[in-house]
């Protein structure tokens, strides 16, 4: 047996369990059963070194990142998990790499219910893709195109942490000691382990008419929802939930991070007037016939984050 | 709009269309629906620029090469089409590559009835992620565990054209002029557009008993169909079935390729004495009780590729 197939059955065989495998990794495909009366729900996500991460970052942080924000595009469809797949390419085949990237593996497989039923592990340049599938029950998927004027804008928990957390491990940012260790971990944290709001599935199904995961920073992922949705959207900056760290930030820094610092992987959605709101869900804006979005407070020259852009 | 955005819906929305297809490219994830009482058959392969193919490959070739042999894997399960989604990394958002690459993913949609559901556009090195959805009547997989001892090894096509193929391209084989240029054209096309054989899983769900495509030559993969059985197997050389191009090349090189060589995305199937055998589908060898593959011929040194090999 060659070592590629040794090392994979060791670290990418312990995680593709569960009753909706029928046949897990180690065939030529994996064989899934879905709940009756559902649709599969699929998205593909590539993380790149030095693009989508940092050169040097722990393996078991680039694990949880690329599938937390892989994953988070099923939050954001409101669908359930149903399993994973995994392509991996190493510079080499370093087995200190593989149980450090396994351990962060381990606990997304856990955290989100999403077993590895397949994986490939090839030689060449670090990058990590992430195949999520998930099911939602027939003709309840939520797109990204239903808005009505009028609608408010509602978004999860809290905005730019990540990209403060960014900031931090980068050494692009000094918070000059106004934040504790523990604040810094947790802002670290919310970049290298998003969290996927799977448990707003159901709500979101029953309550809201759109919705899409905060990927490139609120102003560009709004933008979207809003011109899926044929409209426009005014946005309140005062109105920007932020978390007992950011809070202690200077305004306009925090802003920046919400608006267009990207990666926090919270959702945005779009849910009718009269609807309670649970709590962590936030109104920060409005619906309205047009388009584009406004803001009253726009960060300088940024718009959101693109791969590609200038 | 994003720069990537732009490309991303050119290039990779054109080709998403289908019954099977809810909702498409555009949205978080794309939304499928399955017939009903069948199972996901699912399925990711990574090809990176120098280890899975040449540099300065035509990108029409390599979205070829790259589709066809992630659906080969669910024409190794007797699994039918569903849809698929790629994650690209790419140096630069290089318009011409991209056309040129979509030139090779519309062939591929059509022939093997595929649908785009999803794609993922990155800067970085180059390589291709192609994960494929496919199903199957629900318990009716074939996977590589089913051989029983006596079932005769049969595989459908020919061999070893891939290899000699790469050999062509590669500058490492010169025929020296036994073969008619159009005959060299057949042996590169089979390199660069594999052909997963689909249109076999109605036979092989109701006839075979195990199957696996080959990838890595006949050797290695019949090596993981005994080992997944719990069987050995003994190959017969001189029953080898070779296209009209290679029976002309000497009979070591040509045995060299069909065992050693990978790349011919055939398939390695056991079929139980007493199923008559089709047309394409030729025996080759028997599975045995015990462990191991035996041949008459045995390649120098080489078992089969490994990524990861000394």
């Amino acid at each position: 047996m060659g070592r590629e197939f040794q090392l994979i059955q060791r670290y990418l065989s312990l995680y593709g369990a569960g009753p909706q495998v029928t046949l897990g990794v180690g065939d030529d495909a994996a064989v899934l059963n879905l709940p009756p009366n559902t649709e599969l729900v699929v998205s593909t996500d590539a993380l790149v070194e030095g693009t989508h991460f940092p050169e040097l970052t722990l393996p078991e942080h680039i694990a949880t990142r690329a599938i937390g924000t892989a994953t988070s595009d099923l939050a954001a469809m409101a669908a359930e998990p149903l399993a994973m797949t995994i392509a991996l390419t190493l510079p080499s085949a370093d087995e200190l790499w593989l149980h450090s990237f396994s351990q962060g593996l381990a606990k997304a497989v856990q955290q989100f219910s999403l077993p590895l039923v397949g994986g490939d592990l090839t030689r060449g340049p670090l990058s990590v893709t992430v195949t999520v599938n998930g099911t939602v029950p027939a003709g309840r998927a939520l797109g990204r195109g239903g808005a009505r004027p009028g609608d408010r804008l509602c978004v999860t928990h809290t905005l730019g942490d990540a990209a403060a957390g960014l900031a931090l491990v980068s050494g692009l940012w000094d918070p000059d000691h106004t934040l504790t260790s523990d604040q810094e971990q947790f802002l670290e944290d919310r970049f290298y382990q998003p969290t996927p709001r799977l448990d707003w599935a159901g709500w979101l199904r029953d309550n809201a008419t759109a919705a899409i995961d905060i990927s490139d920073g609120l102003l560009a992922d709004v933008g979207h929802l809003a011109r899926a949705s044929g409209l426009g959207c005014r946005l309140d900056s005062s109105r920007l939930p932020f978390s007992a760290p950011l809070a202690t930030v200077n305004r306009q820094q925090r802003l920046d991070w919400a608006l267009a610092g990207g990666d926090d992987y919270e959702l945005a959605v779009a849910v009718p007037v009269g609807v309670e709101l649970p709590a962590h869900l936030t109104p920060v804006g409005e619906f309205v016939t047009g388009d584009g979005v406004e803001c009253d407070y726009m960060p300088g020259g940024q718009s959101g984050y693109d791969h590609f852009g200038a």
